[in-house]
């Protein structure tokens, strides 16, 4: 088998065998396939594509290329959940307890925040002491004594993946869809995943700006997870302006928090009982979203999904008084108040500028590696659809310093469409997609009720 | 600018501008611009594709990537010509003595063989004693005292273009028409070329296998040429079946001697004429083909373009003595007639079976750097229209032992499809096509033709 037929075979638009992409994985893997090579094979996918079982054998290859997590110890199915990235997105910080409280234990590995983007980990880096650097077996062990455990990737998982998307980072071949499914689904089956809730973002605050880009995505996901025997549901979720009301690290710990309180945002509320229903769903712990969503909404009444986010946060090192005092955690010189330029409807909030100024603020990062300041960001007021009168708080800015804070102001003003008219709130959730075997699954019940059958 | 921004910008179909073009290939040249981007950049350009404008301005910049040479101390316009490769193409060893004696002064670089196709270097080399590896300054200083110079390709020009190939040699990126006619025009136009006869091989034979591509190749080399102020012309020829008899480096000198001595394959010697007529035409030592193919005819008649050859062997170094005494040339051990195993028509012989086969038998290489035997190869009987007689002598094979020109003789056998229906011979030459700007400056006697005005 020659590299350059397998890259010639490709550029054909030829589909390659399961024999030809196990070679081309484990030879870029082991560095004997050059990144040259392996740059133009991107670029040939990213232009010809992929079949469905050209992209599992791809996601499987790569699984193959590194160890696998074995979560069994922790229960016989633990359901992940991934979010394609957004602005405000901390579903995670709440939807783990809230679901982990519910029962279902959840052992989840989490990235950063780069460009517009946030990330998991750096939110929950802004608690005091917060440790997301657990080694596997910690990660395990935390899983099974508090029923709840995150950490940030470890390289032993698809290697592959990471040596590709650093190669792909640099040779503008990330936007391939093939690729990028391959590559979380190839990081989750790996993670030991046995059942899996997609958060696929659309709009202008996502990778995926329109619903077709999301739905293409979700539905690769799907065939590759169930292809392999795994079950998936993805979620189309409205990311044309940002999740929630807080964008910044520390300040979404806050929102999270309070969420968990049963305060918090409704739009973010809303979310996390979509998204950890169709995670109860998954693991069998509910037999319809309504009877998940009120086993979700008892956790918050009880007071147990904040308790499990204190036994979280204990369990990593965290300092669990920053849970009850919100103002332990970090906090910014600098908290300026916007006051709105007019009157009016709030039309649209573009969730990417937001991120933008975020990452100006301090909050994100551009390259990987930079650091970031946890206590910087952005709380919104009014969301779209909502009436606000002139100077009335639009929102308010956490920044380092009165030059950076006056900057973002400017930016953030240029991010309102502004309406006199009544606008429609924006749509949450614009599809839930269940896969086949889950709702082979779910129709199983209905076959044992007396009056269906 | 970003390299991954212009990586991106060809990736989605757009066109490069001039400065992108330049930055990226300075860029590549000095290193800075690592492998990885410059192939996945590479199989984006094969896949989407080039304008004529980004053609030009990509051979300008591998053109000023190095060293041009400056022609014009050798004659105010020096007549190039390129063969894009083929079987038994010897065409250099003879029309370059016929136009030199016709008085077009010709200096040219050449390359090696590789693959199914021979190269020009190898086939001089057979000659002992004969020396292709001229410096520049040696290279000009022979053109100008004898008229006649020719050396393999040196790396001071258009280094981009070597560092390029090499690069797509290996990422299955080398089947792009903007990238082979900006890698062909960019070592002719840093070579000084005034104008330019390209020979562009049609058929099995040929990396162009239809005449179609042919063409294409054909329009954009000429594109780029007169885009950049070269008149160009462009000859379609037939590489369905070997050019002339000899297929094999010493061989092929023995054809080429034959030539011009008056004697040799008439096609080999119509494709001569062809070729060098347009040279002349271009190098305005003649006014039509008819008077261009006559003094090309007089210089074999006379004995110049031999006594051109002889002078030509002996500046390089050469053993003259073995023009006028073949038996000088190297010689294989085993040579093997193989009889026709039927009578009948001859209607095709696959080209590229029979320069595969000489590689097999050691006159050409798989791979660059390898050696060659100069003594082996094959000389083909009656072509294709011809007939033959069962038992009459249907080819030669000159070999280094028996065992390999047994191995020979099957594959070559089996490389004829016989008729027993007449079969009209191959067309040598599809098309002549001949650039605007040499339309242009053959219109321009007319206009002061009193007749026309």
């Amino acid at each position: 088998m020659r590299v350059v037929d397998i890259i010639a075979k490709k550029r054909d638009g030829l589909e390659l065998t399961a024999e030809e992409i196990g070679f081309f994985v484990r030879g870029f893997t082991s560095g004997e396939i050059p990144d040259y090579q392996v740059s133009a094979w991107a670029m040939a996918v990213l232009l010809r594509g992929m079949s469905t079982q050209e992209t599992i054998d791809l996601t499987m290859a790569m699984v193959r290329s590194g160890v696998t997590l074995d979560l069994s110890p922790v229960a016989p199915l633990v359901v992940d959940k991934h979010s394609s990235g957004g602005v405000g997105d901390k579903t995670t910080l709440a939807v783990l307890p809230m679901v982990s409280a519910a029962g279902l234990p959840v052992v989840k590995m989490s990235g950063r925040g780069l460009g517009f983007s946030g990330g998991t980990l750096d939110k929950l880096e802004a608690i005091p002491g917060f440790n997301v650097s657990l080694s596997v077996e910690q990660l395990l062990a935390n899983a099974r004594q508090y029923g709840i455990a995150l950490a940030g990737q470890t390289p032993e998982l698809a290697p592959a993946d990471g040596k590709l998307y650093a190669l792909r980072d640099v040779t503008a071949t990330v936007p391939s869809l093939p690729l990028i499914a391959s590559s979380i689904m190839s990081k989750k089956i790996a993670g030991g995943a046995g059942a899996l809730v997609l958060d696929v973002k659309v709009g202008r605050g996502a990778f995926m700006e329109t619903l077709e880009e999301a739905r293409a995505l979700a539905q690769m996901m799907m065939r590759i997870g169930e292809g392999v025997g795994r079950r998936v549901t993805a979620v189309l979720s409205d990311m044309s302006q940002p999740l929630g009301k807080a964008v910044g690290n520390s300040l979404e710990v806050v929102e999270a928090v309070e969420t968990l309180h049963g305060g918090g945002p409704p739009d973010f509320l809303e979310h996390c009982l979509i998204v950890g229903a169709e995670m109860l769903l998954l693991g069998g712990l509910a037999s319809s979203p309504e009877e998940a969503r009120a086993r979700l909404l008892k956790t918050i009444a009880e007071g147990s999904a904040l308790d499990k986010f204190r036994t979280w946060v204990r369990a990593q090192g965290g300092d669990v008084r920053a849970v009850d005092d919100l103002s332990l955690l970090p906090h910014a010189p600098v908290v300026e108040r916007v006051p709105a330029p007019r009157s009016g409807y709030v039309a649209g909030i573009d969730a990417r500028e937001v991120g933008l100024t975020s990452v100006d603020l301090g909050a994100g990062r551009e390259r990987k590696g930079e650091p970031i300041d946890p206590a910087v960001g952005i709380v919104l007021g009014p969301k779209v659809g909502a009436w606000i009168a002139s100077g009335d708080t639009l929102l308010t800015i956490h920044a380092r310093n009165k030059v950076s804070a006056t900057a973002a102001r400017g930016r953030l003003l240029a991010a309102y469409i502004w309406s006199d008219e009544p606008v429609s709130p924006r749509p949450l959730v614009y599809k839930i997609m269940r896969g086949k075997l889950t709702a082979r699954a779910n129709a199983m019940p209905k076959r044992m009720n007396p009056t269906t059958i």
